[in-house]
C-alpha cells in the first residue's frame, strides 16, 4: 500500500480537492460567506466514517471492558461550571491590531512571528536576559531565545505573553501594528436558560463534569464494584478566538470521553498482562528538556519496569489506544507519545501523556487525549465505602474546645472561631498542633477575615486510633479522551496516497474496510437492462447482510467508475458482466491492490461480509481465490440478446 | 405478554421508581437543586436503549432506502435563521403572575384553567358569542364554549389568547391572581460566536436548515438524480417556557429527521407496493371536526384510493413509521396517525401528520413526527435540472414596456416601477393582464409603498411558447422528523407490566430483544469459584459475537436476581449451575414467559445471538427445544469438591 509518510504536506492540494469533491466535509453555513469558522458539515461519507470510528471506539473500549456509557445534557448551569473552576479559567488570551480591530489568539500570532523569524535567521543565539525569567520550566539546551519562547510559550500565562509582545515587539504580519493585549477571552458559548431572568448557563467544553455528577448514581448502577469506567459520546463546544487549520481546531466536535475510577492505593489493571508486549513511542519529560524530538520505541512493559509510566493502569490505556488508533488505519510511524511538561498540564493533574498523530499541519497536533490523574475535581464528593474482610485500624486528628474558658473570652465571636476550627483539614490540625506547641498560642483567621489569637490552653489536637470495618475513600480518575474529529482528519491524511504507476495519477484513501464510509461498491458492466435485476437483488442480499453500498450505474468506463470509489476510500467492488448473466458469477476488485477474483456470487457475498468486518484480510482471500483478469465485456449472443432496449 | 393498556396512567408511580432505581434517566445537575427543568441525563440502560432505537431507524430508513445521512452544526448564525423565518416565527406566548413574578406558557396555563373547570362541570352549554369569532376553524358540534377552546387552542395568536386570558379570567391556581399577557418568547436559544462584538447566533431548533443548505452538494453526490432523501440524526434545542411532562418536553433532545426531496409533478413512489396492504389508525381532519375521537382503521392502499392520503410517497413513508414504530415494541393499540387541522400547520406545510402514541399522560401526545410537504422553506435556491430526452415546449408569461412612453410620464419614479414590474410571478401576470383588459390601466404598488396608475397601452403582458430540453424545478420535500426521547418514553411505557400472578408483582419492561438495553444476563448459580471460569470464558464469546451482556454474580437469589433485571428489560439469561460444570450444558431463560430451556453451551449462544438480532422468536425456540424447569442446584461429589474456599 503507497504511503505519503515521507514527504507530509506534499500532498494536502490533492488531498483536499478530493475532500471537497467527495463532500467529505466542508464549512458550515458557507452560502452565507465568512466569519462562520471553526464550523464544518460532514457529507456523507464523512458521516459514516466518524460512525465507523465510534463503532470500532465503542467495541474496543466501552463493550471490551463493560465500561457504563451515559449520555448528559450540553446546556450546563452557571454554577456547575463555576465549580469546576471553568468559568474563571477555561480562557486564552486574545490581542488586538488597533489598526484595524483584528483579533488574534495571542500565543497562536507570537507563534507565527517568531517561528517566521527564527526561520529568518534572527533572534538565534541572542542569549541576553530571559524574557520570563527563572519561572520558567526548564530550557532546550544552548538554543537562542525566540527557540525558547516558542518551546515553553503552551505553559505561558498573560503577564508572559504581555512582556513578550512588548520586549519582543510582537505585530500583525498584515499591517505591520503592535498589537495590545493580552486580554483573557472565556471559550465557553453562553447562554440562558429558561425565560427572560432565566438562569445563565453555557454550553458544555467537556464531558467530564456531567459523568462526575453522576458518579454516585453510577457506582450504585455497578452494585458498589470499583474500578469502574463510565463514558460519554457526544459534542462539546469551545468558542475559540480565531479558529484555522481545518477540522484540527473546532467550535463544536464530538468528543469520546472516559473516565476510569480507581483506588488510589491499588492502580494495578488485572487485564494488563494482555497488552504489556505492545510496542510503541514515548517522548518522555526528560527526552524534551533534553531538546531532542525522538521518542524511545519500547513495550509499555518496559516503560512500566523503568518508572516512565507511573501505574499498570494508566500503562494500559496507553496501550489500548494505541491498539485502536493502529486498528483504524492510523500510520503507526506518524504516532508518538508526548508526556506534559510540568508546566503543561492542568492544575487538577498528576500525569498527562497525549497521542500525537504527525499531520501535514507541520507540528505534531494533540490529536487523541488526554490522560490526566484527577483528585477531586467538582465539590460532588466522589466517595467509595469499601467493607473490609476485617477490621482494620485508623488514626484521625481530634480537636476538642473548652466552650466554658472559651466563651466568656471571646463573646460573639465564639461562633465565628468555632466555624472556623471544624472547617480545619487533616495537615490543618498538624500544623496548628506544631504551633500552639511551640508558640503556646495560634493566629485564626476566621470567615470574615479577622485575626485571633487563640491560647493553647483553651484547646487539644490530639490523635486517636479507631477500628473500622468501612474504608471510605475518593477515587481517583484516569481520563483517556478523544477528539473524534482530529482523528478523523488525521486518519484521512495517514490514509491519502496517489497511485504513482497510474497514468492518471489516481488518488486514493486507503481505509481499513471496518472504518470505510462504504463497504463495496456495485457497478454493472454498462447500462443494459439484463444487468438491472442482479443489481437490485445483490443490492437487496447486502442490506440484508449489513454491508453499506453503493451502484455505480453510470455510463462512465469502468476503471474511471473505480478510480472515483477509490476517492471515497471504498475497499471492495462487485463486477456485474455477462458471465454473471450467464452463470451467477462475480468479480470481487480489492482497492489497494486492484486485484480481482471471481468466484460464485454466495462466496463473493461471504467474503465481502468477512472482509468488512475485519475478520479476513485480502491477502487471506488471495490465499483463497486465484487472481482473475479478464472482464468478460462481450459474449456473442448474450450481449445482442440483451443490449437491444 | 402482559400489558398495561387497559388503564393507562394507573402504572406510572410504579414505573418511575424503576426508571429511577435502574437509573433509565434522571434530572440533569440534581445536585444543583431545582430550576434547570426540562434537561435530563440518561444512564447506562437509557443511553443504550436510545442508541438501540437510533441502530434499528438507520437500518429501517437510512440503509434500506441509501438516504445521504450527513451532520451540521449545532451552533447557527442569527442570519440563516432569519431567513428560514425562526427568529420572527418560532416563539411561544407567555404570561407572568405579577404578584409573584411567576412565569408560564400561556396556552399551558390556559388549558390547565379551563380543563379543570369543565371537570367541574362548569362553561359546558356556555353558548355566548364565541371567543374568537368567525376566523376560528371548525366547530367541535355542540359542546360548550370552553371545549371549543381547548379544541382549537393550538392555532391560537397571541390575540386570541390574550382574549381569552380576558374574558375566561384565567388566574394561576396558586395565588389566584390573574395574569398577565401573553409576551411573545422566542424558543431559541441565544449565543455568541467567537470574541466579543462577534456574530449573534442560536442553538438550531430543528434539523433541516442544515439539510437545506447543503442540498446543491447533496444533490451533486446522488449523480443529479431525483428522488432522494437526506438525513440527520443529532441533537436540537429549544428553550422552553416552563418544561414538565417529563421526556415529552425537553430543552434538549435527540432528533432523527429526513427529508425527502421529490418531483412535484411525479409523486409516486416505486416500492409503494411493497407496503399498501399495511393496515393503520387514520384521524382524518374530517373526523376531528365531527367531533370524534375513534379513527379509521384501513390499509394505506386504501387510504389513498379514497383520496385521505394525496400520493403515494406520502403513504409510502407512513406505513414505514408505522412498521417502524411497531418493531420497536410501540403497543399499536395505542397508536394512530392524526392529520393537522389546518389552522395547526406551519406556513410553508400543506398537509402533516402526527404519529399519535397514547401514554399515561392522559391526552394523546405528539410523539413521532410531523410530515410535512414544504416548497421553499429556505431562500437557498433548491433547484434540481432534469436533462429531458425529447425537447418539450414551455409556456411562459413576457412582459414588455414601452419605456419611451413611460419615460417621459413617470421621470424618476421609472425605476422603482420597474424594479416592480421585474418583481411579478406568474401568477402576478395573469392577474395585472386580466386587470389591464377590464380596466384600461393598472395600480401599482412599489417598493416604498407609493401606487402609481400605468395605462394598458404602455406595456403588453403575453404568454409565449418555447422549447427547452432542461427542465428546472424545485423539488417538494416530505419531512420524516422523529422525536426520539418521546418515543423512548412512550415505548417504555408499552412495554411496562407487573406480574399479577406473582407473589411479589415484579415489574418488567417487556422491551423486544433487539432494542433491550442488555440482551443478555449471565447468573452463576452462587459463588462458587467453580463457576469464575465459566463465566469469564461466557463473557468473552459474548464479547466476541457483540452480544452485550451482564453479569450478576450477586449473592441474592437467583429469582431475586432474575427479576431485578426484568426491570431493565433484558430478554434472555443464562444460568450457570454445576451440571455446567460437568457437561457444558446451560439453561436460558426468556424475561416474559420466564421459561427456561438446556442445551450445549455452542447452542444456547447461537439461539442467543439469533433472538438478540430479531432473526427468531422465542416461539421458535421453544418448537426446536423442551422446556427445562429443574435447575440442578447441588450434585454430591460436584459441589463439595468446588465449595470449599
Amino acid at each position: 500500500m503507497g504511503s505519503n509518510s515521507g514527504n507530509p504536506g506534499l500532498g494536502r492540494p490533492k488531498l483536499e480537492e478530493v475532500l471537497r469533491k467527495r463532500f467529505f466535509y466542508c464549512p458550515s453555513f458557507e452560502s452565507y460567506g465568512a466569519g462562520v469558522s471553526g464550523l464544518f458539515d460532514y457529507g456523507p461519507p464523512g458521516t459514516a466514517l466518524e460512525q465507523n470510528i465510534l463503532e470500532v471506539w465503542r467495541k474496543h473500549f466501552v463493550q471490551e471492558e463493560n465500561m457504563l456509557e451515559i449520555s448528559t445534557s450540553m446546556v450546563t448551569p452557571h454554577e456547575v461550571l463555576e465549580t469546576s473552576g471553568h468559568v474563571s479559567k477555561f480562557r486564552d488570551w486574545m490581542c488586538r491590531d488597533p489598526s484595524t480591530g483584528e483579533i488574534f489568539r495571542a500565543d497562536h500570532l507570537i507563534r507565527e512571528v517568531l517561528t517566521e523569524r527564527v526561520e529568518r535567521g534572527l533572534g538565534c543565539g541572542d542569549l541576553g536576559e530571559d524574557v520570563f525569567g527563572e519561572r520558567a520550566g526548564p530550557y532546550l539546551g544552548e538554543t537562542g531565545r525566540y527557540e525558547r519562547i516558542l518551546s515553553q510559550i503552551d505553559g505561558f500565562d498573560d503577564g508572559d505573553l504581555a512582556r513578550v509582545i512588548e520586549e519582543c515587539d510582537i505585530r500583525n504580519p498584515q499591517t505591520n501594528v503592535r498589537v495590545e493585549g493580552p486580554v483573557a477571552f472565556n471559550l465557553m458559548f453562553a447562554t440562558e436558560i429558561g425565560p427572560k431572568g432565566g438562569m445563565a448557563g453555557y454550553l458544555r467544553p467537556e464531558t467530564a463534569q456531567g459523568q462526575f455528577l453522576n458518579f454516585n448514581r453510577l457506582l450504585e448502577f455497578n452494585n458498589g464494584k470499583m474500578p469502574f469506567a463510565s463514558v460519554v459520546v457526544g459534542k462539546s463546544f469551545r468558542n475559540e478566538i480565531s479558529p484555522r487549520s481545518g477540522l484540527l481546531r473546532v467550535r463544536e466536535f464530538t468528543m469520546a470521553e472516559i473516565e476510569h475510577y480507581v483506588d488510589p492505593l491499588n492502580k494495578d489493571h488485572k487485564r494488563f498482562n494482555e497488552v504489556e508486549n505492545v510496542r510503541m513511542q514515548f517522548l518522555t519529560r526528560e527526552i524534551q528538556v533534553s531538546g531532542k524530538e525522538e521518542g524511545l520505541e519500547m513495550t509499555v512493559g518496559e516503560a512500566v519496569l523503568k518508572g516512565i509510566l507511573d501505574n499498570t493502569t494508566l500503562a494500559y490505556f496507553l496501550a489500548r489506544i494505541h491498539l485502536f488508533l493502529i486498528r483504524i488505519g492510523v500510520d503507526k510511524n506518524r504516532l508518538r507519545f508526548r508526556q506534559h511538561m510540568v508546566n503543561e498540564m492542568a492544575h487538577y493533574a498528576s500525569d498527562c501523556w497525549d497521542a500525537e498523530l504527525l499531520t501535514s499541519y507541520v507540528i505534531f497536533y494533540r490529536a487523541a487525549y488526554d490522560l490526566t490523574v484527577h483528585s477531586d475535581k467538582t465539590k460532588e464528593k466522589l466517595v467509595v465505602r469499601e467493607l473490609l474482610s476485617k477490621p482494620i485500624e485508623v488514626r484521625e486528628w481530634i480537636v476538642t474546645v473548652d466552650k466554658k474558658k472559651m466563651g466568656p473570652l471571646f463573646k460573639k465571636d465564639l461562633k465565628a472561631i468555632e466555624q472556623a476550627i471544624s472547617g480545619w483539614s487533616n495537615e490543618d490540625k498538624i500544623r496548628y498542633r506544631d504551633q500552639a506547641a511551640s508558640q503556646g498560642k495560634i493566629t485564626l483567621k476566621v470567615e470574615d477575615g479577622r485575626q485571633f489569637e487563640i491560647p493553647s490552653s483553651l484547646f487539644t489536637i490530639e490523635e486517636v486510633k479507631k477500628t473500622t470495618s468501612v474504608r471510605e475513600y475518593t477515587p481517583n480518575v484516569i481520563e483517556p479522551s478523544f477528539g473524534i474529529g482530529r482523528i478523523l482528519y488525521s486518519l484521512i491524511e495517514h490514509c491519502f496516497w496517489v497511485r504513482s504507476e497510474d497514468i492518471d495519477r489516481c488518488k486514493v484513501l486507503s481505509f481499513p474496510p471496518i472504518i470505510a464510509p462504504v463497504k463495496c461498491l456495485l457497478v454493472p458492466l454498462s447500462n443494459n437492462s439484463a444487468f438491472d435485476p442482479i443489481i437490485d437483488k445483490l443490492s437487496s442480499e447486502l442490506r440484508r447482510l449489513g454491508i453499506s453500498y453503493k451502484v455505480d450505474d453510470s455510463s462512465a468506463a469502468i476503471g474511471r467508475r473505480y478510480s472515483r470509489n477509490d476517492e471515497l476510500g471504498t475497499p471492495f467492488g462487485i463486477t456485474v458482466d455477462f458471465q454473471t448473466v450467464l452463470d451467477g458469477s462475480l468479480t470481487l476488485r480489492e482497492r489497494d491492490t486492484t486485484k480481482q477474483i471471481r468466484a460464485p456470487e454466495k462466496e463473493i457475498l461471504r467474503v465481502v461480509k468477512e472482509l468488512s468486518e475485519g475478520l479476513i484480510s485480502w491477502d487471506d482471500v488471495l490465499k483463497d481465490f486465484p487472481t482473475f483478469d479478464k472482464q468478460i465485456t462481450d459474449i456473442p449472443g448474450i450481449t445482442d440478446l440483451y443490449i437491444r432496449e
